[in-house]
């Protein structure tokens, strides 16, 4: 694969050249480019510029308004509503995040429900925005059908990813960010590429059964939940909490109402924020911390996050696909 | 296997007999009679009478006081904390979940988190008289350390299970209650008595290794999460949320400070309550509705909770094995 190494500012420049281009407001292209940018910077380089296509082809249909100003509402004593207005993600959490946070320091838990908003963009943004204001993160959100529930062989939930972050004040928090699917179907079209077998349990064919060969899985097959029975139920959570808790579309629903024009889907998401402190006391951060260095001490342990982050440390030149490069600057070129 | 069949009230009363002849109150004795009741009459066998002995165990170290009276305590606008004073955990739920449901319907969301408290139950009750109010569920608790976290050999993570409950007015709410160790140890015990093997992935024999000899398991060796780093990630916020968010032990600490009775440690446990009418307003309902009815259309799919729910409909006798009725007697004869 051939390269070219940029810089980050050059990365978030870039981004937003082209959402600029494309219809986006100096806001919605900022903070957009931002998400772009840092996700090339930790190494979670599917949510990086290789989505920048994608979030083009949205706004080139005007499924999504790139000049959305996302309106918040406080529903309730301890929950905050978002109608995104056609936003991507990354507006719709700029103006709702600080709402979550300040109310989750007064009333020791909130929720943050996200209507109206596209997401394509990884969550650990949000949760580790959430635990680095000292508090515990969890999100949820769902997408188009991709997954058998355990016992199908038809898919109905999403990939369906899950997040959640533990605050370690003065340190970077410990975060993960995973899909309820066994594997991304990037990965299983990477294996495909790279003439490589999936495990057992990553998918069926299209004929409904286990296949180890994931060509048969990515042609016409489903993915499984990880973990069988008890990840499809985890999946299922993430339906109804992003889905008909939110007051947002199922899985089944947003792909029925999408244009496929490649672009993110409108949907929901799910946010959870809780005060450690105000439940714990003050004692709570001495408390995880020894937890977590009992589980760096044993061999083969790393705490969930501290690839990306270590990869964050390094502020010099990313190397990007030279083709990626190729292909977007069409985008802002106006040349397609 | 020789069984008895004995009657719904002949169980609550054989377990009351039991519990007030050892040293329980009777709220104490009624509570948790009533507890061990429901679980046998819905066919969840090893939360039933099974666990008798080893309550009576707790209650004769004096680890467990079977007089306790748990305290409530409003911490903040949305959180709830019950000290448990030693008492049995559904003692501590009679006096909390009610006042758990009443502040979610004023606020939306709320927490419950319940500290020096005995849990050996199942925790469907909990998420489930959450969702009877018309409100979602989900609870977590921690144990002693039995599996070993994703990469490592040695256990340091409890079985800790996750329960997860939906409100469905008018029937029955989709509720699961599961282990985040891929099996529990006592399906392993019974694998290796009856010389069934296990799946790949439940657990390690002694020297690390992936074996699918229960005995080498259960011998000596550890479980494994549900689902490899995805289950052991989720494994690992159980020990977050129920340990140091609500100020409790995690597993390993639990270890370290239980006298070994046979009867359940010391811990904590996070419950959670959100009203989805709050949040999406009175079409969650309906919506839902529709979610469940696409997915009892696919073949193979069950929606969980449904077996035990068929079970409960049931209010015949049950059949309890011989032995175990025996041992019980044993225990309030105070022969032993």
């Amino acid at each position: 694969m051939s390269t070219i190494s940029i810089s980050l500012d050059e990365i978030y420049d870039l981004a937003k050249k082209t959402l600029l281009f494309n219809g986006c407001d100096e806001d919605n292209a900022n903070i957009l480019s931002d998400t772009i940018m840092r996700a090339e910077r930790d190494g979670s380089l599917s949510h990086g510029l290789f989505r920048l296509p994608a979030y083009v082809a949205a706004l080139k249909s005007k499924k999504v308004n790139g000049k959305a100003r996302p309106e918040v509402k406080k529903i309730s004593p301890s929950v905050i509503k978002v109608l995104g207005n056609s936003a991507f993600a990354p507006m719709v959490l700029k103006v709702g995040l600080p709402e979550l946070i300040k109310l989750t320091k007064e009333t020791g838990v909130a929720v943050l429900a996200i209507t109206n908003s596209h997401h394509m963009a990884a969550m650990w943004p949000e949760t580790e925005a959430i635990a680095e204001a000292g508090l515990v993160g969890f999100a949820c959100t769902s997408y188009k059908p991709m997954v058998a529930p355990a016992g199908a062989k038809k898919a109905l939930f999403g990939t369906n990813p899950i997040s959640f972050a533990w605050p370690r004040p003065g340190k970077t928090p410990v975060v993960y960010d995973m899909a309820t699917a066994a594997m991304a179907m990037g990965e299983v079209m990477v294996a495909a590429r790279d003439g490589h077998k999936v495990p057992l349990g990553t998918g069926l064919n299209k004929d409904g059964k286990e296949t180890t060969d994931p060509k048969e899985i990515s042609k016409g097959g489903v993915l499984l939940p990880f973990g069988g029975h008890k990840g499809s139920a985890i999946a299922m959570m993430v339906e109804l909490l992003a889905g008909a808790l939110v007051g947002e579309t199922f899985s089944y629903e947003t792909a029925a109402k999408d244009n496929n024009d490649g672009g993110p889907p409108r949907g929901g998401e799910f946010i959870l924020a809780i005060s450690p402190e105000k439940i714990a006391g003050l004692d709570w951060e001495k408390h995880s911390d020894e937890f977590f260095k009992k589980m760096q001490s044993m061999n083969g342990v790393r705490l969930p996050g501290e690839r990306r982050h270590k990869n964050r440390l390094d502020k010099g030149p990313r190397k990007i696909n030279k083709e990626l490069i190729e292909k977007i600057k069409k985008l802002f070129k106006g040349s397609i």
